[in-house]
């Protein structure tokens, strides 16, 4: 039942629909199924900035050509618990699920495991990874950079990308503890509510044209968004730059283009590097431990006008399991924006209530 | 030529000090070279907070036994690429440099190398093995777990360290770009100058002992310093944790002691992983794109005020320039516990002028 600002999709459907739209431009069933899944995956975990919102920007690339809808990987570098991965400019979650399960394949016969990964595409949330990396039995680190949003701490030029990058671990019969963050301190969209409503932004969120520092959200959208925690969002978000994209031999700073740009290559690079629990001690111990210290955590006194604390990634466990149970809430544009790729690409739109 | 709030000192004669001290309850020669090595490293990179400054509080725990002047590692796991060491409660810097080293002997042989430490000591900044593998051709990954100092997000009770972690890489002809950070937003010893001051402290530096937000730094010293960037801070912290303890099998959570404790045993953890440039590309070719990359930061247009742009680590490579040129100030207050030390130890004091 909608209010006419939101719709309800059933997630099933909705996976279904996406993959449609990326068979319609030559994507191969399996593929078309990855994206789609890391898609409506981040829309499940209430992370809708990475959901199906993103359909249309990435469809657009598709079309254009600047992604390609059909996969081409090669290694570059393929020595024993170490690789390089060429993505080929192929669709970014596929990319992305390709050098985990390599990663994690070099993990189980190494202990540890390391795939560098050039010439790839925005590939969604980094915890699509990892977590799939902790379903198995690995802790991973993933990262990748993007297209520039940022300056260099105390510059006036976009050139370092929010540049995300995740930890996950198994955590026992819980869900697994997961990490996730990007290194600029607010979305931008944030600053547009804030000037759609006449509101002033914090300190801290933005710099003016000139770098100084504005609560004023209209100097803020013509200057520069701040890094999470100042200087130290700069140092992070340049060396995950720096793993992903030199590393790898692939994009770096403002060669790489994001899901946005409907026509240049994207460039973008990732690190994954997944380490084999039972390397380092049997599993189940490791899995013990990570019990007792989610419940360690859960059992901290409350602040006040707090219900509960939450183990990291436990929010996004949460959403997934009320969503499952309720259907999944869309904004009435991002329907929009669905039934306007549907109707490009010649697919049946998804249904809703 | 001091004056009387500061004096200078002579590095070389500042190690061979620390050396003498850390010799006097035992160590042996090589030991107490990287002991004393570390400390005054972190000031000449302008980190006093984890210079000289902590020589008394080392030396408490030495005296009681819970570091251990004489080192003794061992390997539980000795596998490859992936090792776990147990530190055997020796001197901090000397199992964080033997871990380094083990990582990087890993890394040259496998392409990566993992070694996951337990039952070692506070061993000063993170960067300063990082940077001994980033003048190897490797890039490193280094994190330790502290004593709990934050509590989890919405928690009131101190469960999480700051948990330092930092990334190096080479550079070619620059020195090695570096980060390093606490996860804390904000020392302690910041909120004490504002007590001591009578001023305000910013929002998002603590919460009361209720949890709430405060800009009153007697509130805040009685309550919680938050993690850096909010929420973020504490998943970065907890998942630093996680690697560093619960992997390696060390102390967690609130089972670690910090360096300031002078009778129980740290427990804290470790993790090192090296990346050998050279098994992902040729140095020389990673060396060229890096100082490419120095050198892109350090064009960006300055903001109003704004002098230079640094790169990741670079400060610090200044500082040291700087200190070594003309020697080392150190505070007054950080003198006497210097002498004080001596005394105790029955150690000739440093010179200083």
């Amino acid at each position: 039942m909608n209010d006419a600002t939101r719709y309800r999709v059933n997630p099933d459907a909705l996976r279904a629909f996406v993959a449609e739209v990326y068979r319609s431009v030559g994507a191969n069933t399996e593929d078309a199924h990855v994206a789609a899944d890391a898609m409506v995956q981040a829309d499940l975990w209430g992370h809708q900035s990475h959901g199906v919102l993103r359909l249309g920007w990435y469809y657009a690339r598709l079309r254009s050509g600047a992604m390609k809808a059909s996969t081409s990987l090669s290694f570059p570098v393929d020595a024993g618990a170490v690789a390089v991965m060429d993505g080929g400019d192929s669709i970014g979650p596929v990319v992305g699920r390709a050098a985990t399960l390599d990663a994690i394949r070099r993990a189980k016969a190494h202990g540890i495991g390391a795939v560098s990964v050039r010439n790839s595409n925005h590939f969604g949330t980094c915890m699509y990874f990892t977590r799939m990396a902790a379903k198995d039995g690995c802790i991973m680190l993933c990262m990748t950079n993007g297209g520039p949003n940022m300056a260099p701490w105390g510059g006036l030029k976009k050139m370092i990308g929010t540049n995300p990058w995740s930890v996950a671990a198994p955590a026992g019969r819980y869900e697994p503890m997961v990490m996730d963050v990007a290194n600029s301190g607010v979305a931008r969209g944030k600053i547009f509510l804030a000037q759609m409503r006449h509101e002033p932004i914090p300190l801290g969120w933005a710099v003016d044209s000139r770098g100084r520092p504005t609560t004023d959200p209209v100097e803020g959208l013509k200057g520069f968004i701040l890094p999470m925690a100042e200087h130290k969002g700069y140092a992070i978000g340049t060396m995950v730059d720096v793993l992903s994209g030199v590393l790898s031999g692939s994009g770096c700073l403002t060669d790489v283009h994001g899901p946005y740009d409907p026509v240049n290559r994207s460039r973008a690079g990732h690190l994954m590097i997944a380490l084999n629990v039972a390397a380092f001690q049997p599993l189940d111990e490791f899995n013990a431990r990570m019990e007792r210290y989610v419940e360690a955590l859960k059992a901290a006194p409350l602040a006040e006008g707090v219900d509960e604390v939450f183990y990291p990634g436990e929010k996004e466990t949460r959403a997934q399991q009320t969503q499952l149970e309720e259907g999944l809430w869309l904004p009435a544009d991002t329907i929009a924006g669905l039934d306007a790729v549907a109707a490009e690409a010649n697919v049946k739109v998804v249904a809703r209530d």
